[in-house]
């Protein structure tokens, strides 16, 4: 099972659909601590587990951070064991009892003959290749602030396992701010699966940041996503869309995309955006 | 208040954080079970009065039916209590102990002078007072299969609460299949609040339908709604958008507009869609 592998997944003695993992550097936030995205592929790689049916929606709250290095208790249960839909709950415990986070979502059997199809349509952006290494969401507006933007970091926390390059948008079917595309795929280019897709999509305040031109980080409220005809791929484009906020809470939702244009899943967020000064950063260029 | 009025909310003795209702008609769907949009604004409606703030985003996952008549125990807990954010969790018990539905979001107080406004695009459409008592979402390809549109009942479950009329789509920022537009207010006329908001959008599956132009309703497995800068206002504008289905699972989400163009909320859902044959309707006209 590769997202057991690589989310370090580990069945408990304490019964069925008990799991435990270790916040490892490649599952963290720049930061440290737990990174959002990993809670949400664990929801979903074990929601699948232990209904035997592929995940279709699943919301992820976070309810407390928890630090690089500590163990994560897991709890999968199948809250109502349909024929051919599961409800799910997922729930995340720390070495001290505290919820770490709490997921609720849905695992099915898609009816081979049944509705499939998409009515959203992919921007048209730079092929991975043709794409640079990773474009800062701040380089669009930093420089007329007379700043320089922060670089991404690639060797840090979730980064040392995703590779991400800023896509070029020549056209977008519904264009404006706050729409940002990046290309992601595996460092070791294995296929990305649902899980994986939603650990990579736990990025919608970046978007945010960009559509309102201010630098800011986020605090996630929660990570929710919805899968399409989900085929494992290489590279996905992550297709970024703010909605909008209200008093420094925003909202928005990312599109994940094959390169060649198959839509695999739809997620959304809400976050609490933090407000950070780009000369402050250690190795900023003082202006 | 009166989001607990509308939806019938008791304070139980039980203690803070616990209500009761009993499922009336007006919060039924038409088979005469549980609306799930009931289920989302009385958890939107509990989460604000336990967390003393507003709503930023919820969460709700139907887990069990429930018929009409029937009481639902509703248990409001603050999960982490923020200086500013509240993350909440509410659960809706019926009277035999089963888990009816299960809700996660967040309550907060937004910052005065944070990050407010959207990137989001409302359709240009025709006013409520030009837009048609209720546009069935099938009429649109009925008469091209052969058949009649089954209408839309204007006096049974939910539709006792709520106006709606179809409006005509005039220009819209991402067009094609799946986009449905639906004036709705309350048939008393008194402002739509965001629980109340959470209570119409419950209706994405209408507009998978529409884009894949098949007759079916569904089950939805969750509804989840996003607050922007909330007003609340007479008459709102839904502008569902179907994202895609996989299976007979479907996804997509509905904007909540005001008539004077600002963004109240984004609505999500999945759902699985349960097709019918409109001849076999009561009251149906035979071909």
């Amino acid at each position: 099972m590769s997202d057991s592998e690589l989310l370090g997944l580990v069945p408990s003695e304490e019964g069925p659909g008990r799991y435990r993992f270790i916040v490892e550097e490649h599952l963290s936030r720049m930061d440290a601590q737990l990174y959002g995205g990993t809670a949400i592929a664990v929801s979903v790689a074990v929601a699948e587990l232990v209904s035997e049916r592929q995940a279709m929606w699943m919301t992820t709250q976070f309810v407390a951070t928890i630090a690089q290095g500590q163990p994560v208790d897991i709890h999968a249960e199948v809250l109502a064991p349909g024929r051919r839909t599961n409800q799910v709950r997922v729930t995340g415990t720390g070495p001290d009892g505290t919820t770490v986070f709490a997921s609720l979502g849905a695992t099915g059997h898609p009816r081979p003959e049944g509705l499939t199809g998409t009515f959203e349509h992919m921007p048209r952006v730079s092929a991975p290749s043709e794409s640079e290494g990773w474009a800062s969401p701040f380089s669009a507006f930093a420089e007329r602030m007379g700043t320089a933007a922060p670089p991404m970091p690639t060797n840090v926390g979730f980064t040392q396992l995703i590779e991400m390059r800023g896509a070029v948008v020549e056209d977008h079917p519904d264009p404006g701010p706050g729409r940002v595309c990046v290309w992601a795929r595996r460092r070791d280019r294995r296929p990305i699966t649902p899980a994986v897709a939603a650990f990579i999509a736990d990025m919608v305040p970046m978007s945010v940041a960009h559509g309102f031109e201010v630098f800011a980080g986020a605090t996630s409220l929660d990570n929710t996503v919805r899968f399409g005809e989900f085929e494992p791929v290489e590279w996905v484009l992550l297709d970024l869309r703010a909605h909008g906020a209200i008093g420094d809470y925003g909202h928005g939702i990312g599109h994940v995309w094959s390169a060649d244009g198959r839509w695999l899943a739809t997620a959304s967020q809400t976050a609490s955006m933090r407000h950070f000064d780009p000369s402050a950063l250690p190795g900023s260029p003082k202006p």
